[in-house]
């Protein structure tokens, strides 16, 4: 599927590159949120990641999160940045159909609209993803957190994910039929 | 999920009272189309069931199938009817969703619409179901095949599939971006 | 798209028949959200029907929602329903896909599933339909009131509607972009 | 719902600019099958865009398709991109869900996947979307004309769909429905 050439860092942008291209187009992400399903497929519980920044100290919630490179399908970008915040045991079982249950509009200024970005104007296509491994986030600064549908709603939860993510992980569960009152 | 009564027999129906029903309202089924999967999500191979018929020898080619019984939810008729059509090693992962990718109305005279059942009017919901392990289905007039997505959307396959069903699978196939030329 | 017979009251059945059938099978119906849109698509406003008992002069709240007769498409009953319950100058505009945003399952007993009809299990397609006529419920006991999400989506609105489908309206919301927190 | 600095032309790059970013990252588009439909909301024709190259006098055929700008939405876009093909009489109904019916991977070489665009990687989130007004394309060099699902999907028509677009427009029949045999 992927066009790329035998680039060592294939679609890998240096920094200043990056930043005048947020300047001039919408940035394409792909978003997951991974889930544990029972055997009727069910959702149980939902992955949320927890940062800690180095410098404040101050904890915030993500979801597994990630551009698509030049060259890149979406499937391909899916499972990369997957395997990035899961690690290679997570087993994650990718949707077959690209739709996404929500296409997130990130804009740079808080307020606008409920999501936000305030590096670049983003656009997101997420999707629910069960995975059936174990999930070992590789990055020092991560780690994951499966909580319940209720939990995963409360507003303390919701409050702390970051980018207004709280909006789209309320959608997430609504569309598979998980959203507690 | 369900509330049956302990019946020994949830929901079944002996055939005068099944049949006095299916002509008063239109009876709701699920559907499901087997696939397997790469790693990727990407859709492989179909699972069409062959069908021998015990008294003209005529074959049909089908879809996993059954009715939904009175009590019983969605999820629990789909794997209900996947575990009798595909034995039980086949390891179905069921959507986390229950929106089906199309709603198959079949009505009683063929022709009218591209879907047909000559012995009611039945509505299906639909699913895509990526299935792990191996499949022997328990019914000894029964076959599993997997094709290609080539072999599935060939007219020879399409004109073989019981009740029209050639243009739900067709709708499977698209939906999932398999659909070939 | 029809094979009804000529039927003077196609699909109706006597109350007898209804009960029996209620008790052997899940009946089919659908359901709609009806809602107002701006020229860019995004919902303004919900249409949620007010339903006063004469006996007990308590008001409840519902969706626009009815049985799919037998011989009558998802389509068929879909209008129908919309002309009956929001007045022949609605002008629904009817989704060119019948896939619905969820499948509402209605169980019996209240508390074992978010849903419930003490009369039946009954299993809806549940749509969103944009108006853009005025809406005139045919029906004295029936009021049409038109909220913003933020309303719709008030504890005192979902706890008003009939048979727990303050859940379903919250999951209609939010499949539109539009559940506030 | 935008956030647009008051630029004369919002979102719009220099050839150079848009030039360099195509070789950086994927570019976001929105694309538009545009439809008419009964009063059931069942598609009864597609509006495929015609297009006279200047130069070699080749016909090709397209759908309703453009880039999501800067600071735009994918509403926005859809919607600005809707007007510029089809006129501004052409009253399009926006969905209600910005979830797309597919999302389209163009890569830049052909015979890689169904759909390619020479330009560029571009990821496009494809609508079909109900117009009840005149259409008339305001480009001197396109025409619109109104098919029947059968027309649209006659190998004829397919093939002359630029960048393997006659799979999206399968697609977007089956989506609907109306893919015929």
């Amino acid at each position: 599927m992927s066009v790329r050439t035998p680039d060592p860092n294939p679609g890998w942008l240096p920094e200043f590159a990056l930043d005048e291209t947020r300047a001039r187009v919408p940035i394409l992400y792909v978003e997951a949120v991974p889930v544990r399903v029972d055997a009727l497929g069910q959702v149980e519980s939902i992955g949320i990641l927890l940062r800690g920044s180095s410098t404040t100290g101050v904890m915030s919630r993500t979801l597994v999160s990630g551009r698509v490179m030049h060259g890149e399908s979406v499937r391909e970008a899916l499972i990369r940045n997957l395997l990035k915040d899961l690690g290679p045991t997570a087993f994650p079982q990718l949707p077959a159909s690209t739709v996404p249950f929500s296409v997130a509009e990130y804009f740079p200024l808080p307020g606008v609209t409920p999501l936000y970005d305030e590096r670049q104007h983003a656009v997101a296509l997420a999707y629910i993803v069960p995975v059936t491994g174990e999930c070992n986030p590789r990055q020092d600064a991560l780690e994951l957190t499966w909580l319940t549908p209720e939990e995963a709603a409360s507003p303390a939860v919701l409050d702390e994910m970051e980018g207004g993510r709280g909006s789209l992980l309320r959608e997430a569960l609504a569309s598979v039929g998980a959203l507690p009152r």
